[in-house]
C-alpha cells in the first residue's frame, strides 16, 4: 500500500518538516511539493540541508491527478481558497492552517479577520488531535490539524476529565513558545534576531486566536463548559512550547487520583509521557520528537494543581501531528517516521 | 561627603555589578573588594573587562577600620556568620543574601535549610525595597536587599493596595528568569551551557524559597493576608526576569481605576515605568538598567487582570537595588550611578 | 562650552547607541534626533527602553539653525545626498556610513554600487580612527567614521609598523561579527532569528566592501603596500566582533620586540588594551564598551604571529568611536560618556 | 546478521548520541550501556528524552561475554586502561577518545599529558576516517575514531591531493566549534552558560591537541609533508563546527581543476557535499546529520583558495562517524541510521 501525497506550501518551516519525514515514509510516495516562491527550483538547491533528496518545487495548482492525500501548510487565506477544490477532487486533506478548527464562524472571523465561506466543510472537518479523535480521524476527508499552543494546552487539561467540573476559576495557561511557533520565517521585524535574542515577552494578552480553539475543544471533549485564560510568550529558542497550567479547585482533591488519571491517559498514547512525581518537563527533552511531556504537581492542600506540558511546536504542534493523522488515515502504525 | 565602602564577596556576578557602579559613584570611596577565591589578585587581571580599574581582591576578614558601609554578596551561610560582627563594628550593612528577609525563623529554616541565630538583628533588619520602605531604609543599620523574583512580583502587586482584598483566589506569579538569576556562575551542571541553551523549564514548583518572602512583604505592605502561588522558570538569556501575574477578582473592577493606581504609584518612583495600554514589557528593554517595567491588562469582564513586570535580575533584582538603598542611606539622589 | 548636536537617522541601532550616550554628555546639547520612519513620535514611546528621555523624532530636513555637529547614521545613499549640504551649512559632520572612507572612487563604486559625486569632500574627509588620526580629527570638518570590521582589523595590524614589510604573504583577517554588525535591524531574511540562532557561516568571501577600506588605511598608515585577505562570519550574538589575524613572516621575529611594539601603542591609547601573554580576548569582555582588546601570540619559530582583537561593533565599531571623534573635535577628554 | 554491541561511557554526549542511533540499527543488538555515574539506573529515568527505550546503565566492567563490538566514549585515561583488555577478549573496538590517533608516542604525550603503554595496539589501530580508510576500517580490530576538529579540517584539505605540494605557506585552519565540541557537559566553569552565551573567543592558540592529529593524517594521505596552523574558537551554539581554511599557492591555479577534484572526491562519498560555486556552508544545514558540507572559493588571481567545511561535531565529528565505521566493519550500507 502506497499513498500518493502532495505537500502544498512546502517551503515554510512546517512544509520542510513534512518533507523531511514523508520522504522516508514507507507507505508514502511524495508526489508534489509546491511553493509559489520557489516554483521550478530544486529543493536541495534552495535548502542545502536537503542534499540527497531529489524533489523540485511546483506551482500550487500543479496537476493533482492520482493524488490521495494533500497536506496544506499555507497561510489561512490560501487554505480557505484551496481546500474546497481539493476535497471536491476526492483528495483527503490535512490542513495545518487555522481555518477549519473553530466551528463558530463568528468566533472564527473575530479571531482570524477572515470570512468563512465553506461552512459545510467546516462542519465536516475533524479536529486532528489523535489522543481524543483517533476514530473520526481514521475515516475523515478533511482534518483540521490543531494549533501548536492548543496541542500543548489540551493534552495537559483533557486527562482531568470530570475533575474539571470542580474548578473554582478558569484554567490559566501560561505558554512560552520558541520563535518558529510565532511565525519564525516570516520576514517581519518581530522575529528579527536582535528583537528575539536575549529577550522575552508576552504578546496578544487576552487576545490570541488560539484561545477560542482551546476552549472549544475542551468544551467538546470534557464536561468543562467554561472559559480558559491563555497568555503566549516568545522564547529565544528555535523550537519548543512549554505550557504552565494553573488549576484552582473548589475542594481538595486526591493527588493519587489525579496522577492515576494522567497515567491512564498516557499509557494508551504512544506520544504522551507522564513524568514521575517531582520531575518537570524541559523543551530540550522533546525537541525534534512528536512527544508531549507532562509534569504534574499538586500542592499540599490538594486544591491547587500545576500541570506543565512540553512539545516541539513544529512536530507535535504541527507537522508531526499531521503525519500522525496521516498514519491513522492510512490505518498503519501511528508512530511511522515519528 | 564621601562614604568608605567594602564589597564583601566581590567576585560573583552581583559583586562585579556592584564594583562596576560603585567605582564611579561620586560619594563613594571603594575601600575593599574581597574574595576568598581571588584574594591577593588584581581585579583587572582576573576579570579583563575591568581594564583600567585598579583594585585588588582582599580576604573577607581584612582590616575594616574606617569603613562606613559594607555590601555583602556572599552565600547565605557566610552572610549569617559575617553580618553580626559588621553591625557590631558600627558598619551599616546592605546584605544581598536571603538571610535577613524572612522574619519568621521557622519559615526561614524550611526555605533555606539554615538555622538563624541572630534574631535581634533579624527583627531590626529593613527590607530594602525603596518603593515601599524608603524612609526606614534611610536610617537603617542593616538592609535585607530583596530577592530578584520578589522584586519583580512585589512591584507588580503592591500598587493594587486595597483591591487585593477583592481577589477570589491567590495571585499567581509565573516568573521567568535568565540564568544569572538562578545562580549563573555557580559551577554546577544545571547552569552548564548545553543544559540551558535552546531549553526552557520550570523548577522548584510549589517549593521556591522566594515564595514566603513575596507573601510576607505583600502581607505587610497591603491589606492582603493570603498566600501567593509562585512558579520560577529558567530562560536561556543572561539576565532579566519577566513575571506574568494573574489576578482573579470576585467582582468586576473599573479598569481605569486600576490603571490610575499603578500610574500614581509609578509617578513617584524613579525606577517604576508603567507602559501605555496595550503594550507589554520586554526584558531587553530593562537589561542593564535599574528599572521595573509594568504592563497592565484587564479583560473585558473586569474580573481578570494580568500584570506583567520586567526587571534586570542583577540590577533592580540585586546590585542596582542595593546601590539605590545606599543612595537613600547617604541621603543623596536615589538614581546615582543607576 | 556646549555644542549643539543633531543625530540624523537616530532610530537605527547606531543612532540609538548615539542617543544613549550623547543624552548624558556634559558638553552636548542634543538638539535633534531624526527618523523618516518615526518622525513626529516620541522616542520613549517607540523605544520604551528610553523611558525618561524626552526627545521626539523629527524629519531629516528639520531646521538646523545653530547646529554645530551632525552625526549621520543613515544608509550610504542618504549619506551621499545629505553630507554636502550639511558641510556647506558650516556643520561639522561625523558620518557613520561607508561613503567617505574609500578615497579611490572606482574602488568605492565597485564596493558600494554607488557613484560618488562629492570628490572634493571625499579628499577632505578624515578617516576617524583616533588611534592614528587624532590630530587631523581635531580640526576636521568631515569625519568618515570607520567601519566595524576595519576598526578591529586595523587596531590589530597597525602596531606592527615596519615589521609588516617582512610579511611573506598578505595578512589574513578571519573576522566574526554579531548580528548587529551585519545589519541587525534591517528587515530581511538573513537576520531573521531562525536563520541566525544556533547557526554560523561565512559570507561575502573574497568580496566584502570593507576589504578595500582595511587595505587603504593599512597602506596609508604603515609601510605595508600589499593586499589583505578578509573573511567575515556571522555569529549568533547581538554584538561584538572578534578578528583572528594570521601573519606569516619571511624571517623569525623577536617575540619580545613584537610585544613591546603593541604595548607601546596601547599605553598611549585609552581604549586599546593589550592582554598579558597567553590570554585571548573575549567579546563578552568588551561588550557595551569602547575598548579594543588585543591578544598576541607568537609561535615557537617566531615566523608566525596570531593577533586577536575584540571590539563591540556598535560602540568602538560605530557610535562609540563617533563620540570619541566628537570629543577630539571638541578638544575635551576622549573618554567622555565612553 | 545481528552484532552484539556495548557502549562504554554511554551517559556523555557522544554516548547518548550513540544510543539514539544504535537503538534503531537493524543489525545491532545493543547489549550494554555503561556509566560509572549512573550505574544501576534506567536510561529513561536519568534522561527523560529517551522515553520508550528500555535500557539500564551498567558498570564499565560488566560481563561482556558474547559482545562483538564495543564503542568507547570515555575520557582518554579510561580508554588507555580499557582498550587492551577488550581487544584481547576478541571484541572489535571503536574508540572515540584521542588515545589511538597519534602514532608518535612522544607527540602523543606532549599533546595529551599521558604516557602510552600499548604501542603494539597503537600501531595496529586504524584511523577511522571512512573517506580515506574505508578498506582498512572494514577489517580492523581497533578503530581510532577521528577528533571532531580533524574531521572538518581533513575533509576540506585531502581532496586537494598533489596540489598541496604547491602551497607556499602551511594551510591555516580557523575553526569554530559549538560548546559540545569543547567538552559541553563537563562541569567546569568554561562551559557555564554565562561564560559562553553572547560570547566568542579563541582558545589554546598554537597549542591544541588536535593539531598533530591533523598534520599526521594529512602527511599520510597526501603528498604534503609540512605543518598546519590550527586555531579553535568557541561558538555559542550547542553543536556544529565550521572550519575556514586558508591556502596560499606559489603559482596561480586553475579554479576549474580545483573544483573538479573536490567534486570527484565528493561524488564517491555519501556524506560529503560540495556546495555550488558562490555558496558557503552553514552549521544549521548539517546539524543532526553525518554530512560534511564544503564551500570552495578561489580568488581572482588563482593563488588563494578558501575552503569552508561544516560538520556536526557530535555526529560526523564523533558518534555518527563511529557508526559509519561500524557499518563498514559489518559490511553493510555505510549510511544505516545516519
Amino acid at each position: 500500500m502506497t499513498a500518493s501525497v502532495s505537500i502544498i506550501g512546502a517551503a515554510g518551516l512546517s512544509g520542510l518538516e513534512l518533507i523531511k519525514r514523508l520522504a522516508r515514509h514507507p507507505h508514502v510516495q511524495l508526489k508534489h511539493i509546491t511553493s509559489s516562491k520557489y516554483q521550478g527550483q530544486a529543493l536541495a538547491q534552495v535548502f542545502p540541508q536537503f542534499h540527497g533528496l531529489d524533489y523540485t518545487f511546483e506551482a500550487h495548482d500543479c496537476d493533482r491527478t492520482g493524488v490521495d492525500f494533500a497536506f496544506l501548510a499555507v497561510p489561512n487565506k490560501a487554505s480557505l481558497e484551496l481546500v474546497p477544490d481539493l476535497v471536491k477532487a476526492g483528495i483527503r486533506v490535512i490542513d495545518l492552517s487555522g481555518v477549519y478548527r473553530i466551528q463558530n464562524t463568528q468566533v472564527f472571523s473575530q479571531a482570524y479577520k477572515l470570512v468563512h465561506d465553506s461552512t459545510d466543510l467546516l462542519r465536516e472537518a475533524v479536529f486532528g488531535l489523535p489522543e481524543v479523535n483517533a476514530k473520526a480521524i481514521a475515516s475523515a476527508r478533511l482534518i483540521a490539524n490543531p494549533g501548536c499552543y492548543p496541542t500543548g494546552a489540551l493534552l495537559g487539561l483533557i486527562p482531568l476529565g470530570n475533575l474539571l467540573n470542580q474548578l473554582s476559576t478558569p484554567p490559566i495557561i501560561d505558554a512560552k513558545s520558541g520563535v518558529t511557533g510565532a511565525g519564525g520565517r516570516v520576514e517581519d521585524d518581530s522575529t528579527n534576531y536582535v528583537n528575539c535574542n536575549e529577550n522575552f515577552k508576552a504578546y496578544k494578552v487576552f487576545n490570541h486566536q488560539h484561545t477560542p480553539e482551546i476552549r472549544q475543544v475542551l468544551n467538546q471533549h470534557t464536561p468543562y463548559q467554561g472559559e480558559v485564560i491563555f497568555t503566549p510568550h516568545l522564547l529565544p529558542v528555535d523550537r519548543g512550547i512549554l505550557s504552565t497550567i494553573y488549576l484552582q479547585f473548589s475542594q481538595p482533591q486526591d493527588p493519587k487520583q489525579i496522577r492515576d488519571q494522567y497515567a491512564e491517559f498516557a499509557c494508551n498514547q504512544p506520544f504522551v509521557q507522564l513524568l514521575p512525581e517531582g520531575q518537570t518537563p524541559e523543551i530540550k527533552w522533546v525537541q525534534h520528537t512528536n512527544r508531549c511531556q507532562i509534569g504534574l504537581h499538586v500542592d499540599p492542600t490538594g486544591q491547587r494543581v500545576i500541570v506543565i506540558t512540553a512539545i516541539d511546536n513544529l512536530v507535535k504542534g504541527a507537522s508531526g501531528q499531521a503525519i500522525q493523522n496521516l498514519n491513522l488515515m492510512l490505518g498503519c502504525d501511528q508512530t511511522l517516521t515519528l
